[in-house]
Parts: structure tokens; C-alpha cells; sequence
């Protein structure tokens, strides 16, 4: 199966995804073309073999074939005569971090081309990518999350109790995020945060909480699990170690927090997966705070693809990229518009 | 201002997308150019003169010039030596109703190609077209909504109080909705449902509930309502009636429900609008149940584009288009690959 990697796009986490793509070369024992999107949203094919981040940063990446977008796939002008061709894959994996990625433009876009892919479909990209609506989603399929304001750029905010986490609603990588000790940094982090966003969240800022990662997915309607990890962190993950982070390899050590609480979080998993996440492979961060699971946030696009959580990944790629979701067909008859022509005796 | 009217596409809704677009000719005096997404998700122009019912349902629409996207807008090979060119326009307005108009994937193609449009971006679409995650939103917004519980094709189904009302959770004008009034209506109520969608929503059905709709915009920060109207109903709008509904175009009558009760909707709308509805005109149905207001449901690309609210809609219309949300710059700078590369010695 040769699969297409879409990455780049514009995105904040532009950078992040280029890692994360090359990273999938030592992950995947797949043919792989790349798909690049740079920041003017103009696409590129780059050969697996040539490919590196120096590419990107240099410009170079522009020397070699641009593509743009056809019904069922990847099309360049190839040859003396600039005649089209279709770019040769059988499933794409959309591993654009952050912006067009996951925010459902891409995922739109690959949607209404017809060109079968891996990721959250645009419903889940808008509630796993915009903190708000993740909050009120997960409420809704009953998981917990820590208590939290909403604010928009207008809104005059007032904060009581220290020290509280300050979040742009809709960035990932904790890009303008910032950790609020007292009323005299506040000012400074929402003119940070609102640089980035016209709406955030705060919450309260638990030090030392425990956190820990389950990644998954769903095939034939049953899960597949990562184990839990609990990931390494300093205060929180700044954007240099999350950066080092997206192109992990190596295996991560399993944690085991009793019968209970893994159930829970597996079950926590699995009501925010929902059918919505289907075709994507997702990993959940939960905090356990007093023997309770809290969702921090859902990665509908995670670093590497989470790879280095599963015992077998190459074996769940290939299984998910074999059942993805089908959309349901929509007969288009015409027998309303047929049914007026016809009273008009037309 | 020349407005490129973009409809039809993959959806159950087809057909009134048709009819409500050929209305727009009767609402605005702009300069109108048609884009047609037939059942395949092909682009054709249609000119404005020869637009008509009859076009689409007879296939006769597929002599028209076929379009295709390209950053900045839609395309067409023109003339003997098939040169590309530019459909001259100014705004699109996504009229495509229900399915890849509503649900995101439109918008979101729109959006990619950096062509500037009338229509809820990616994320209203998600939060306005799947019926469960509105509920979600609606309750983080503060607007009430009926109870409900939310069910998948696994599930098992229980239901202890009679009548309900069974939705698929993203459809709309009322396909595969059924008032169930008895243990025996539910399993066929149940077939059809999920005919049309793995997932679906019962609520309550209260008989005789007054339902009011209130359509508005936000340009510049400031709001702009219509006025309340309590539409005409039987037991609950069918399509064959909310398809006439469509193509409405004469006044809708004014209600007043006292000072207390105008607002309560009016603040609700502005809750539910958020930033995240900027760049549309939408129309949302609540219900009045004892004095209080319930969202029934956000219409984010209503019918006709509820201009029959509107005192003066081409007055909206135009300051809509004129002011459309901006995205944010984003950097790309490959400062942190440039770190890489330097840390690498390279």
C-alpha cells in the first residue's frame, strides 16, 4: 500500500509537521510520496528520497513538481508537452499539525475530492482542534474536563484565583500559552494569547498534575488501544521540547494505574471517539486529579502518529487505512423540482 | 459588487438549494453569477439569464462551461485553444443547503482557495449541522436546549415517554424526523432514521410548542437582527413544505412577545453567533416553554437566506459582504528547523 503524506500547510505548527512527516519514514515500512503544502497553500510532490528539513527552510522544496487538486487525487504536468498526471497512491495520511490540518480545512478538501484519507473528518478536526467546543463536546458524550472561563477578544476578563492556565482556544504545540501566576501577568499573557487567537480559555493551573496519553483508534467498530503513557514534563511542554517531541521513534514506557483508572480512561476514550473520529488514529492527554480522569485535550493529529505508543503500529496503520469510513450515498432525483414543473404543466 | 452564487452539491438538499438560489435573483439587485455543484461534486457556470428548475433536473446544466478551483476562484478553459480564465466576481455566497454546504466541507474548500464568501467558516458549519454537537455548544453558550439523549447504530434504544421526536443528527428541513407517539412507531422510526445518518437524537416532543425564529448577522462587531417571526406550521414542517419554504421572498409578519421574551431570544442568538458564526447570516428557531427560550436549531445557511426577515436585506447583504471575517497572519519562518540545522553543525 503506498501511501501519501500531506504536510506542512499554514499553520503555526508548519514546522512541526515537516518533523513529524520525515519521522514517518523510519515509522512506516510503506512506499511513501510526500505532499507538501507550503505557505501559500501551493502543493509540491517531494520523493520520499529526498526529503529533509533543510528543503523546506531553504526554499529548495520549490524546484521539484507543484500539484494541485483534481477529482480522486494528487495531479502534476509532467513531460515536454506538460501533460497531466495522476501522482500514484492509495491512501493519504493528512499529517498537517495544527491550522489547515486539523481545524477540517484539509480534511475538507480531501473530502470533497474524493481522495480516501487518514485523520479526523471535518466534524471531529472542530472538536478536537477548538478548545471551547472540545469542552462542551466532551460534556456532552460525559467526560469530565477541568472547569474553565471562555473570553473573546471584547469580552473584560477577570480572573480571582491563581495560578490559572491561559489558552488560546484553537492552538495546539501550547503556542501562546501561559501559565498565570498573579494579576500583574495576566495583562501580558492575554496580549500574547490574543496575538493568536480571538478567543480563549482559562483554567485553573493544577502544579504537579499527573497527565498521562492513550492513543487509538476504531476498526470494524472495535478499538484498538496504545498503552498509557505518562508523558515526561517540566512545568508544562514548551513548544522547543513538543517540537523534539512530534518526531519520536523509540518506544515509550508503559504505565500502569490500577484496574479502575485505566478502564476509565480507556472508557473516556472511547465515548470521545464516538463515531465521529472515525478514519483517524487519536490520542487523548487526560489529567487524574483525587482518583477522577479529566480530558486535557484530544490530538486528532498527534506527533509521529503517536507511533512510538503502539506495540505494532505498522499493523494498525495498515488496518485502519484498509476500513475507512464510507460516506453514505445521497440519491440526488430531482422528484421535488420534476413534481413543481409538473403542477406548473410545464 | 458581483456576487458568484455557489449551490447544489452532495447533499439531501439538493433540490431546495436550487430553488432558493433562483430566489436571490427576485432578494438582490447585484450583478449574480451561478455555480453549480452537481451530484458528482462537477463545477459549472450558469449564466444568470438562463437559470431555471427545469435546467438541473433535465441534466441540460452539463452544457454549460465546466469550472474548476484554483487559488483566488473558479476557473474555466474558454474559447478554441481552451485558455484558462477567470470567473469574474467579487464574494461568493455559499447557498448550498445541508451536506457539503452546511457541514463544513464547502466552506472549508472556499476558504482553501482563498476565495472570500457569505457562509459560516468550517467551524459554525460543524457546530450548526450536527444537531449533537449544537446541543454541546449551545449549553457552553449558555442557551438552553431540550432534553435529549444521543444515540449511535450500536446502541440500545430505550424510550419511556411518549410522544418524542427522533432526528438524525445531520440532516436538515426535516428528513428522516419523525414524531414517534408509541413503543410500535419506533422501530420503523428508528429504521428510517438511520437510513439517513449513523446517529441521531430524541427529544421531547412537545405538541403545539411555539416555535419563534430570529435570523441576524454581525458586522463589525455589532449585531444586526430581523425581525421575530413565529412561522406558519402543521404538526411540524415536511420537506414538501419547507422546500416551498425555500423559495420564500414576501414578507414575514412581525411578532412581539413582550420586551422580556425579545430579548431573551435576541441575547440567546448573540450567545450562540460568538465569533464563530462571523461572516454569516444565519437564522436561529427557539422555542418558548413556559416563558423560557430553548434553541430548537441554528439554520446556518437558511433557506433563501431568511431575506423575507430582513426589512432590508440587500442593505445587510451588502455590509456583510463588505466586512467578512479576516484570517489571522501566520508566520512561517523555520526558525526552529534553522535550530536543528545549526545545533546539527550543518
Amino acid at each position: 500500500m503506498k501511501i501519501a503524506i500531506v504536510f506542512g500547510g499554514l499553520s503555526y505548527e508548519h514546522e512541526i509537521s515537516i518533523v513529524s512527516s520525515i519521522a514517518m519514514k523510519d515509522v512506516l515500512r510503506n512506499e511513501l510520496v510526500y505532499i507538501f503544502i507550503d505557505k501559500n497553500r501551493d502543493l509540491y510532490e517531494i520523493p520520499s528520497s529526498k526529503i529533509n528539513s533543510k528543503l523546506f527552510s531553504s526554499g529548495n522544496y520549490s524546484k521539484f513538481d507543484k500539484v494541485f487538486l483534481k477529482k480522486g487525487g494528487f495531479y502534476k504536468l509532467s513531460g515536454l508537452f506538460k501533460k497531466e498526471q495522476n501522482i500514484d497512491f492509495d491512501v493519504a495520511l493528512n499529517l498537517s499539525h495544527g491550522g489547515d490540518g486539523e481545524d477540517g480545512i484539509l480534511s475538507s478538501v480531501l473530502d470533497f475530492y474524493n481522495i480516501p484519507f487518514i485523520a479526523p473528518r471535518t466534524e471531529a478536526c472542530v472538536v478536537s482542534s477548538n478548545k471551547f467546543i472540545t469542552k462542551g463536546y466532551a460534556q456532552s458524550v460525559d467526560v469530565l474536563t477541568l472547569p474553565y472561563k471562555y473570553y473573546t477578544k471584547s469580552d473584560s476578563i477577570k480572573v480571582d484565583m491563581f495560578p490559572v492556565i491561559l489558552k488560546p482556544v484553537k492552538l495546539g504545540s501550547s503556542i501562546g500559552v501561559a501559565i498565570v501566576k498573579n494579576q500583574e501577568e495576566l495583562s501580558y499573557a492575554l496580549d500574547v494569547a490574543f496575538e493568536f487567537d480571538d478567543a480563549i480559555i482559562i483554567e485553573p493551573f493544577i502544579s504537579g498534575v499527573k497527565e498521562y496519553n492513550l492513543a487509538g483508534t476504531k476498526v470494524n467498530g472495535e478499538f484498538i488501544f496504545s498503552i498509557i503513557e505518562e508523558p515526561q514534563k517540566t512545568e508544562f511542554l514548551d513548544f522547543d521540547k513538543k517540537y523534539l517531541d512530534f518526531s519520536r521513534t523509540s518506544k515509550a514506557k508503559e504505565v500502569d494505574l490500577g484496574e479502575k483508572l485505566n478502564n476509565e480512561i480507556k472508557e473516556s476514550f472511547k465515548r470521545l471517539y464516538n463515531t465521529i473520529f472515525e478514519g483517524s488514529i487519536i490520542r487523548c492527554d487526560f489529567f487524574v486529579v483525587e482518583d477522577k480522569v479529566y480530558l486535557n485535550e484530544i490530538n486528532s493529529i498527534p506527533g509521529s502518529m503517536a507511533n512510538y505508543l503502539f506495540s505494532d503500529f505498522q499493523d494498525l496503520f495498515t488496518k485502519v487505512a484498509s476500513n475507512l469510513p464510507k460516506k453514505k450515498h445521497i440519491p440526488i432525483t430531482y422528484e421535488y423540482v420534476n413534481k413543481i414543473q409538473s403542477a406548473k404543466g410545464k
